[in-house]
Formats: C-alpha cells, structure tokens, sequence
C-alpha cells in the first residue's frame, strides 16, 4: 500500500503507553530523534506493536505546522 | 512559547509552492529527511518564511498514523 | 502497508479537481457512497490517481465527528 | 445544522468502548461498513450515544489520505 | 443536527478568500475574536457563505493545541 | 516561538481531567467562551498545567469546520 500522505518516516517502536481506548507510542528514528503517536488500543494489536518492531510514522502535510524561534 | 503538541522537529526551509490560499512548505531536517507541510499563504507571510530559514515542524500526536509493512 | 488508521474504505476515483498546491479528490464507494479528500498536488501525482482507479481512503478515528440529528 | 464538512455518512451505532477522557464509537452504515470514531466521554453523554442510535459520521475532506495497492 | 466536537462558537463571516480547491473564511466572534478556516470552495458554495452571515466554528477537541510563555 | 497555527486564543485553564494517555483541558476564554482539548498526560506536565494557569488554545485553520443553521 502507497499513502497520499507525504510524510512516511521510518523507524522503531521504542515504548508503548496503553490506555482503555488510546495508547501511545514512541518511534525512535535513526539519528535519534523521537515521534510520540496516539493510535487506538485496537490499532496496536491489529499492528502487533512490540518494543523493537519496524514501522512507519505517517503525518499528511496538513497536519504539519510551522514554528520559528 | 512552548507547545503541547509532542513532536517538534527542527530544520531549514528547502522549499516553498505558493498557491491562492495554501502553501507547500518542505523541510530539511538533520540527517537528510524531509517533512512535507502545508500552511495558508497567510501564515507564510506571517513568519516571513524564506528558503534557508531555521523552522520547526510541529506535529500533535492524535495526528501520527502508524504503519507496518 | 497496514496502517493504524481504523478507516479503510475502498472505492473508485471519480473525479479531480487540480488546484496549485491542493487537489480534491472524490472517491465513490459501493452502493454508491462518495468521499471527498483533499491531498496535495504532488500526491495525486506519485500515486497516479486518474478517474476509475482503485484506491482506498483512509481516515483516523480521532478525525470522525458524531453528529445527530 | 449543515456542516462545512464534505462527508456526512449515515449509520447506527454498534459499539461503544469508553474511556477515562475518550470513548471509541463503531458506526455501522448501509452495506455493512464500519466507521470507527473517538470523540471525548463527554460528547457520548451530550449526544446521548446508545447501541442502535442513528448517526452521522462526519469527516472534513483534509483528513481523508488516499492509498492504492 | 447536533455534533460530538466540543467546541461550536458562533460568529459572523467577515472575510472570503478563494482559491482553486480551498478557500480561507474568517469568522468575527463576538468581542472581537476572529478564527480562520480553510474549506473546499465547493462548501463555501454548499453553505451559501457570505460576508456578515451567521456561521458556527466547529472545533473537535483533539485538534487543539495548548501552549504556554 | 511564533506559529503557523492562524488562531492563537489566549485563556486561562479552568479544568483538567486525567486519563491515562490522554487529559481533557478546558480553557475560559475572555468573554466567558470555553474551549475543550485533547492532549497527552505527558503534555500536562510538561507545560505543567494547573487551574488558573495562563495558556494559549492554538488551532490550525485547516481544522476549523463551518456550520450554519
């Protein structure tokens, strides 16, 4: 499967967070940086997250904002 | 001004696509990747955004989706 | 790819409209169901959407509002 | 009230998994489909949320991705 | 129709700016607030949008960042 | 910091109700509005939030929906 999303960054699940409904997730990427998610509970187990395991962070352009110093 | 949302990725403005309204922003972070970002035209006048500018990209959590190959 | 995301609905493109950074996408399921989506040009490009392709759109939960009448 | 919002899908409610903040609310539409939504515990009490209820899924055009095969 | 995002705030439109796909509404609040919206033209046209008419914002509660000093 | 986000509401915080991913913030704007956010337990205490605290309800226009009677 291909997304329209434009930005699909690679990485490891580095901790999982679980909640009744949400739970959240830690992808470490290489170099170190660090992207926290909220997904469903359902969606980690449908997914199979595990500590170590390979995935993609997803994030469509439109959710993106800009900062500056 | 510090922010809730989890994810704040610093980087340089690489590119910039104006439209009537909205505007493609791409940043170059560290390390080579890129983060695709779409804000109003408005907002890149407001920042006086402008190639080579150091910009954070800010991501709330709700808005990450994982995938898995 | 298996994404996170709860909403994965497939249908068929049915129509384009371009726009300078943005393009609308309306995707038709079965049964006659239609989807609208907004994603940007360079996306309609790398997918290579064109009307009657198969594709699937994908929504997060977090992004579904409840509405009663 | 007519919403903005370019997709208003009609369904009942099948599933109500609720949380400390967050409920996950399953929409069963015509056909057979789902629609997973996560809206606050706060709104499945102001809507009256109940197994059977008629709804509507709403979803604004920018938070549809698109994917293909 | 009756909507689970927490956050409705009635205004009046005070400005209309439109592109090709989007376009960019302002809404005056009462005490002189004002919140901007990018929608599809095609709901600008659906709604009948105008300056001075009576609109609602609707807000779901996940798509709100806080930030402090 | 200065961000891209068109609405940048100024308020102080009125309640906070914990979960255990996610907290639900209410904010008392001037004039008496409130807004209601999503946003990690992490969040809370990183920006450590308490009653009465002076914060920000930051928005991206692309979230904003409109409705009308």
């Amino acid at each position: 499967m291909k997304v329209s999303a434009r930005n699909v960054l690679k990485g490891k699940v580095k901790g999982i967070t679980p909640g009744a409904v949400n739970s959240e997730i830690v992808i470490e990427l290489p170099g170190g940086l660090e992207i926290a998610s909220i997904i469903t509970k359902t969606s980690v187990e449908n997914l199979r997250l595990a500590i170590g395991k390979e995935v993609y962070a997803v994030i469509k352009a439109s959710n993106v904002i800009i900062a500056t110093d």
